[in-house]
């Protein structure tokens, strides 16, 4: 098998292998490296490889006992994450050349499972907008999306089977969209987030990327220490509610073909699929994540806006000043506001299993000044949802596209299994 | 005046003469630095002073524009939160001597309002149980609480006006009660843990100590970023809902002592003042709030188990072996059953404006090997409620004992208005 046909196996069957000792780590290291010999020029995922150290990992996992779910995988980790053997820069030149003194709770949970670390993988600045170096690995004059634009953009490119990504408007289910690959943002609170660089106390939220949803199900059940998101038995045919919600005006030709597609499909193969009542106020959450954002960056960049202003990006410094523009009082009512429609959605489920929604406007833009829309993103962020991006569809430029499942509070396991199931009908 | 009456008169009355010019901030700083010199050798507030740039610092504010409501206001933080200008080792010998890029959200925030971080306070282990040096400076002989040692000792003797703590259990109201002061955990998510060493995900809670109520509304407002914090007119008399809670029978003579005293003065003066009727499922909260802390813990702190086993104190390790032997799943349960319990304790504001409680079995207990029970605590803190340490009582044996104040989700501002109210009227 060459480098190419294992490494687009996904991590799952990946995983299988490695724990029956029939692929040694070494063997699939030296694959990815490879493949990112071949690959990395153009497309630019990585801010610091370590292809030695990573290469003396594999070689102590193959001497010794099975160690855990994630035995011999390369992990990309989105540099937003301390690493206490990489450097750490969170996409900023204020951080040139830090080396924290722990991992991040994340990195180091992937490590005990077994991961190996391959590399630090581009952030846009802080997780916002200012984009990184790296392209598309579809189409180079192309954003992969971002903030976790190089975790995203390594694994669609076959580079490492899983990456770490962070999302606090759209920063792992966009780029999963714009890159064809599976993105899983888990329920707020079920991941830890120490060693991760701050923007949004109340939004944001560790996942990560894989091939397959197997994949991102496997580096899930490890992420929040929870072995029912390990893929399993199929589960029974859900209750799709339907959720173009209020922002489908924005959808292009591409995104709405993938929602003509899904709805062809699905409400034969489904236990029910009908539009989701959303209520009044969900046309409100986008507006409100956005205000909680940069309210809350402005407060948790406080060190950088005071001590390193001139290192800030111009695009981020004005992000900064609309978040101080917002008064505390407003932003209370804010968060009392998204309490309240947290509460309201919750409901849905009740009649639906899952949600299906867009995940973006349409494929991703040509251009790499800018990392997309996150519109679509922004309210179940907001609401704290489990999400799942679905790469099933493609553009009509030929760049991925797909739609996005969203999943009830704490269903995590649930939503991930039911992701598979719609993987395989749509 | 001296040194001593000076601090007695707390961070708000200091705060109004430092805006108005009619206090220097190096007059003060010195003040804090003689009672200091006569206090600290035995009450070991301090992990690390630095009398030098404090009073340069004292210095630039006296010679420039009013800063901020902190303006000239020594500060100091508990070494959890990391400095740029002062080692932080969170208490625990595997950080000893590491030094930070940036500072916490939380401490770059009062220094953008003015205050002058004097020095980094004791922390227990990580803000778990093992204690640190400081004594109680009522009785040197009694701990001062945990895990914000430091900080509450530093404040109650008088060596500072305002410091920072962080609660996970109990970790602010115990030590207030215990060293005779005002303690405020904020409400859940309204003030950032950026720069915070996280030691549970869903309950870690950054707040403060002073002198007065009013001290700890000032610090407050500083870091909710919300102004209807600071103090101002008295607020309409609430009506108080009374929660011995389940756990009243480990209350003992001293706390039940002050509970009567405020029986017997509330109920004449407040709008209301009736018990609470707190949902069944109340008194699984205090288990609750255990289970999850340690699960989270040991995951929060997997690159220490992973790379420092031998430097985590044995009380700690037993902690984390807990936590590793809750699955997932049941975690999850834990989180499911403490989100439902959160909306059935918030219907008891429809009828309370605030509620009152213990804050501590008694008053600081002989010895140094323990900083005390954290049980009244657990239940609020999981609930994610704002809640304030209320000083008005001393035990039989001449130590302080209170109670705490809780108040409706949300509502930071209005319950320190009326903790202000009850302290008045104790």
């Amino acid at each position: 098998m060459n480098d190419e046909a294992l490494l687009q196996q996904g991590a799952w069957a990946l995983a299988q292998r490695l724990q029956r000792r029939e692929l040694r780590a070494e063997t699939l290291l030296r694959a990815c490296l490879a493949r990112i010999a071949q690959r990395e020029p153009e497309v630019q995922a990585f801010v610091v490889l370590d292809a030695a150290a990573a290469l003396a990992r594999a070689r102590a996992l193959d001497a010794g006992a099975v160690c855990g779910p994630l035995h011999g995988l390369p992990l990309g980790v989105k540099d937003l994450c301390d690493t206490a053997d990489l450097p750490t820069v969170y996409g900023s030149p204020i951080y040139a050349g830090q080396r924290p003194a722990a991992d991040a709770a994340v990195v180091a949970l992937c490590r005990e499972a077994g991961a190996i670390v391959l590399g630090k993988t581009v952030t846009t600045e802080f997780a916002t907008y200012q984009p990184g170096p790296t392209r598309n690995p579809h189409a180079p004059g192309h954003t992969p999306g971002g903030s976790s634009s190089g975790s995203a953009a390594a694994v669609a490119a076959g580079m490492l089977p899983l990456a770490l990504g962070t999302q606090t408007a759209a920063s792992i289910i966009r780029p999963a969209a714009f890159c064809g690959i599976v993105g899983y943002k888990p329920g707020f609170g079920r991941v830890p987030r120490a060693g991760v660089k701050s923007l949004s106390e109340s939004l944001d939220t560790v996942g990560g990327f894989g091939r397959h949803v197997a994949d991102a199900a496997l580096l899930g059940a490890v992420l929040t220490g929870d072995a029912r998101l390990l893929p399993g038995a199929e589960p029974a045919a859900p209750r799709i509610g339907l959720c173009p919600t209020p922002d489908w005006p924005l959808a292009d030709g591409d995104t709405q073909a993938a929602w003509a597609h899904a709805l062809a499909r699905l409400p034969a193969r489904a236990a029910a699929c009908a539009d989701a009542a959303l209520p009044a106020g969900f046309a409100e959450l986008a507006r409100l994540q956005k205000a909680i954002m940069v309210h809350e960056a402005a407060r948790a960049l406080t060190h950088e806006r005071l001590h390193h202003a001139g290192q800030l990006s111009p695009v981020l410094r004005g992000l900064l000043d609309e978040g101080l523009a917002i008064p505390g009082a407003t932003h209370a009512a804010h968060q009392a506001a998204a309490h309240a429609l947290r509460a309201q959605v919750d409901t849905l489920f009740d009649v639906h299993d899952v949600l299906l929604a867009p995940s973006t406007v349409g494929c991703a833009p040509a251009g790499l000044l800018s990392t997309g829309d996150p519109q679509f993103c922004r309210a179940w962020t907001l609401l704290g949802l489990p999400c799942v991006h679905l790469p099933f569809a493609r553009g009509a430029g030929g760049l991925p596209v797909g739609l996005q499942l969203v999943g009830r509070r704490g269903d995590d396991h649930r939503l991930l299994a039911w992701a598979q199931w719609l993987m395989q009908r749509l």
